[in-house]
């Protein structure tokens, strides 16, 4: 069944081409394409273009199919092409003819953007939710690991003292600026397209306030012909937070890799965590975060993969926007096993101990040797020149105390702060006022 | 002179290798780097590690710097290698070795990371400038045509009646989405890298909330080895809203160029606006709209650039991400050229009028024809197949009145509304405090 | 099972993390892994590490999987690693103990090596021939259709007379480039890897010449080290390939689209290969060619999701190389179904007749114009000026007889030549040499 | 002066928009057009277009402006748009009207078409030859370091024992499949576009043999269209040889920053070629390799550059491709500056000796053991248990003699075999013949 079927088939080697992976992407959008049609239909019977009983029936009917979305029991059948049709044909098998009217006013393509703006919307509060798990492991083991002291790199090279506390505090506050890039797609994608129907408006009169109120949307795309541009914009958008925070999670990675690695040697993990060689009996391979680290760069492809496939398209619909779904929805899980995975993993870890005795790492207090001098009143041009020297001549000896005491640095992580900004960040969502309508819409 | 020149000099290659075209880049810096200096001197100063007297000989030179920079009298002299060397450079030329104090509680990984910060929040107030005219000339080129129709797209297929005033104006509040992510962009590059040295801190007390308040940031980069993983990201951030720019742009370039192709013809430019061709003396080209589609493809590759310049890399400074200057800097130019071109060229537009007349078009409104038979209650499904069956037969011959009400639909295009939404967003950037604190420090 | 399997079991949780999709995409390479042993066991033997009836038992068993596996009956089984292991487990189910030696002298990183050169280069070969029908189909319609004229755009402007024979012999000359690139990546793939084991090769005195010449590989990976940089290395130059072919069918299809645009109205496809819309009874929309578009673009994007997954990491095996599979191997269904696609559909393509004698098309002829005067003696330049003065006025009435007869033009396709330079291009690959080889292996 | 200059002057505005850095560009082809004029006007006097007298005057004042050219003395000049227009109004001043003929049968489109093809087949040339020179220096350099042993590593784990012979030597095979990538590209670029005119061929009787002859190319670009659209699609493939290349350059650099950290420290270079840090008085920075490896991304990111800017673009000429001399160009000068540099500094390298005499490599020996008992008839897998047994009891104390003989290993590294594979590829590019035509067109 096809919502605009004429009469001729397409022969069976292009439905094959054309439906490709939609409808197993489709079932992502089952809940949501059906608590879009509960609020058009009250919205239709408000305007008259529905009758209360028929509204009713259709209400119901919908609350029935949404419960069995949630719990797993929608399917989209054979011949049948997509979530919206499968959804009408069964409302029509249900209530007859009348199962036909939630069409009314509506395109496929306000539906297909809505459901995503409700999709995405719900998926990004998941994935904030999955993002401040990490960030409370992360900020726990910062605490915990704080007075573990370990070498910090610039250039690769040997150069200040670090600590595990400044290195996992550090990624703890990296995702608070990625939690404002999803506040960022989220405020982007929660306005409501409803109502633009194929791009152009409809001569119904429909109350596009009303569908925005019932479905908690915090605005409208108003002009019809932006809001059916938003396709493939929102999900560049959403791209956009998702490589954000494959950023963060590949340095955090190729960290970890480097750590296990028998020249730094760090850190480890017990065996489970570990993989094997096939040949090489005393291999303990960090395939997890090769993995993660892999994953990661996979989400930080999403932008150019969107770009490439709107790119030089004039405004409109094109049906090429069906592959966006295979794009990013894919990627949304590939995302959520990542911090699923680093918030199991990380908390197994074991830092080592006295890393600094090793004498390599005596350099390290080189600044803080320059500095002291400059607090004795030695011009700093200076002090490092006699340092520099000392280093050269094989009689630099430092002093390993440790003295610092400024915002953020290895003696005053700020962790109470750092969550503060989370906080602060996390409140702008608004997920609770969301929630509330979405509830009372499907109750 | 190097600030860290050891004995020996590296050859002329390796000079030529490393520098590359970082002191053409460096220029673009100069007057944050010496923003950023005055207030860590004063806070220097509040901390007991300068002289009130060198604070005041101090300020007072680089307040007289950066009167130079911005009047475009600071150059980077031949083997300076860099803005920061330069600056210490003429201090100590101006005030002998006391020039050199600047740098104390320093690296130049922080001055160029809170340079960096400065100089792109500023380039982001400036964008958003930008933005805000394109988006006045649209909303009223699109208040301006509003009654001038054009066929509406779907699948690059005639499908419903559109408008100057919807298409124009769908521009307009796209541009409203672009200026949220250059606002996450914002908030994210408004806080204070300074303090974190190499990347792990100072053995001094700096007083970093002082820096902040100074420097007009909103908050602090607590953590320091978080402040130094800033580099590359917030590049990153900065593409990402590039980049979104840059698809609304280049879907508004390629509907130019489509509209200007002869069998659309919907609209025209002066002769002065397009370019000839040397062998077809009839050509017309939209060449302007040509490049603006490919320079905002530009703008969409910049994520890429970045996350592959910095992906699978460890934390801590790597000298790599010297070169992300080179691709962000002269892309902020060259959307500053995009949307200048465009805010002087589409004033400029001829609107053909009566384009529906032509008969091709006639189908625009088989909607229309079918939503009225399923008000008069005709099913729509039946309406739909009506309509089918008389437009296979050559019979359909729609009524051409138009009454669309609803929100962002022909007849009500929502244009104020849309502009509350601009004013909110823009409210949210809060130019106006950065500019009072910045302009406190210089004077 | 697992080959390196230690006494402690992973937690499901990273068993199915580090698995991932690696179970499926392995099913691809069982053929190949099978293959791939027949020949190191052969060597194996030959050099004393396998006694003479091993090698038959072996070689009888692995025959046996072949078939199997090419009969689409070979599975990998819940709780198996991977295709070597489940190899392996069949073996030794077999044949006991033996089946383990065909390990000797492999890692597990030179059997994958192995298992994706044979693979890639059936693929290669496979994917040659789909292009070469489409060449077929390209040259046969270019010939079919070679006296149908169209207008020639450039800037998308109208801009000289083209003909459908001149714009589907294009593409099918276009093939040819493509072809190259899929050749050279052929030939970068079709070097031996077996015998580097874990990258640092074996202490076992392998005969890799031997191997090389069973396989039917034409040169060796000599260096061990490089032979295992090649993975991420052979992936990315085949993604050249795939990328360069989607480039050329992207531009058909989206000319496709634009000609089945009613403004263009070019050419026409029966009903079977359009479809409707849900709310618009006019619409016959091009899905087909509109995903063809896409999917090309999804080639496009494949060197980068390669540059990312494996920039800046070091040489030697990283667990990365994994997600490999799931970037190229789709990529390559992709291609192919575009490429059937393609050849289903362009047959039934129908060219208007005529289109030429639209008024609008008669600017097309003014280069000819120009060129028969400057025949006739007025300079250029000169010639180019009276032209352009007599279309300014409205008096340009060109003649419509059209005599194009340099190579590669309107009258003079030169299809026999871009044939002969296909053929050429083809027989570079010595596809033939290599199955024999194969056969000889297997039979 | 503009070729196609109607009777209205372009706002400045739209000039400097449009020109861009386009004149800059033009540059690197000026000595390429004047070539191609060289061989088109032969022709035209070869078809009766040109008097004998015209050519020889034309050819004449043709060949001293390439003397120009190449001694670095031809300008574009002010308000003259681009390198064509140049030529033609030297010409003009140095011969009158007679000067404007080069221009009868051509377009400026199939101009810089074949301009591009000559610029970047000598280009290909020139970087070829600086491959080759790299070649040589890795063969040199991995036979006269052969004996000095390193830790492979997978999975970033000590894994087997490896050389810098083995470790130089597999760079320099790879820059092999390198050349052979930029031999698809020569030999796709090395065809004749010209004739194509505006990409639609011309109504003059142009001999496009005879200048394929004269310019040496390899083969006709037949289809006029097909020549035109080569457009992008050769900068496309000239960009995957070239990411390719950096795939190589960026690895090996990855290599040396981490082999020059302190925690592996198993090279080190002169201090010449390390940088020094403003406040770590100890630090050697690699600044080097890191821009090395940063630049090489730069090179990788090409092939999507390329892409986002051509595609979902239809056939013909756009605008948008002067673009694509701003990505290629510069792109060229980088990994042409990157192979000089490694050339320089590679041989600097000083290999440390006896690292392996460190306790925490012994385990790279535990494969050589299990193949060891495997050689006295203990089954692969039981010996690999054993060796594990020891391991983890800590009584694994390996005979550290190597006995590695195969093809490309530890002990027959294959430098002669591989450098014959060089010669082979080398070969197939045919350079002298190219040169020979050239060198007799401009004599």
């Amino acid at each position: 069944m096809k919502l605009w079927q004429k009469s001729i088939t397409a022969w069976s080697e292009v439905e094959t081409f054309t439906v490709g992976r939609d409808r197993e992407m489709d079932l992502y959008l089952a809940p949501y394409d059906i608590m879009g049609s509960l609020a058009h239909i009250e919205m239709l019977c408000s305007i008259g273009l529905l009758e209360k009983e028929e509204y009713s029936a259709l209400a119901a009917a919908l609350r029935q199919l949404y419960k069995d979305a949630i719990a797993g029991n929608f399917v989209i059948e054979e011949g049948v092409e997509d979530v919206h049709s499968q959804v009408e044909m069964l409302l029509t098998r249900m209530l007859g003819d009348m199962g036909k009217k939630i069409h009314s006013g509506r395109s496929r393509n306000d539906q297909v953007l809505v459901d995503l703006r409700l999709f995405l919307r719900a998926e990004i509060e998941a994935l904030s939710g999955q993002i401040g798990e990490l960030f409370d492991v992360l900020q726990t083991l910062s605490e915990k690991h704080k007075e573990v002291l370990l070498p910090g790199y610039t250039h690769l090279q040997v150069a200040m003292v670090s600590s595990f506390g400044l290195w996992l505090g550090a990624y703890a506050e990296s995702l608070v600026d990625d939690l404002r890039q999803f506040q960022s797609a989220y405020q982007i994608i929660n306005q409501n397209p409803l109502g633009s129907a194929a791009g152009y408006g409809s001569s119904f009169p429909l109350n596009r306030r009303m569908t925005t109120e019932l479905l908690g949307f915090a605005d409208l795309n108003y002009n019809v012909v932006h809001a059916q541009m938003g396709r493939g914009k929102t999900e560049l958008f959403l791209a956009f937070a998702l490589s954000g925070l494959g950023h963060t999670l590949n340095k955090l990675s190729m960290d970890v890799v480097l750590y296990l690695n028998q020249n730094f040697a760090f850190l480890s993990f017990p065996d489970e965590l570990t993989t094997g060689s096939s040949i090489m009996p005393h291999k303990k391979n960090p395939d997890v975060f090769e993995l993660l680290r892999a994953k990661s760069t996979q989400l930080a492809a999403l932008p150019q993969q969107v770009s490439l496939l709107t790119g030089n398209l004039p405004s409109g619909y094109h049906r090429d926007f069906q592959l966006l779904k295979e794009v990013i929805f894919p990627a949304i899980e590939t995302a959520k096993s990542c911090l699923s995975m680093l918030c199991f993993a990380l908390p197994q870890m074991k830092p080592k101990i006295n890393i600094l005795d090793d004498d390599k790492y005596k350099y390290l207090y080189s600044v803080e040797v320059v500095n002291q001098l400059a607090l004795e009143g030695v011009p700093f041009r200076d002090a490092y020149r006699q340092v520099g020297h000392d280093i050269e001549n094989g009689t630099f000896n430092p002093d390993r105390t440790l003295n610092h005491t400024h915002e953020g640095s290895l003696g005053n992580l700020c962790t109470a702060e750092i969550r503060e900004k989370w906080k602060r960040v996390w409140s702008g969502f608004g997920f609770e006022g969301v929630s509330e309508r979405v509830e009372q819409l499907l109750k």
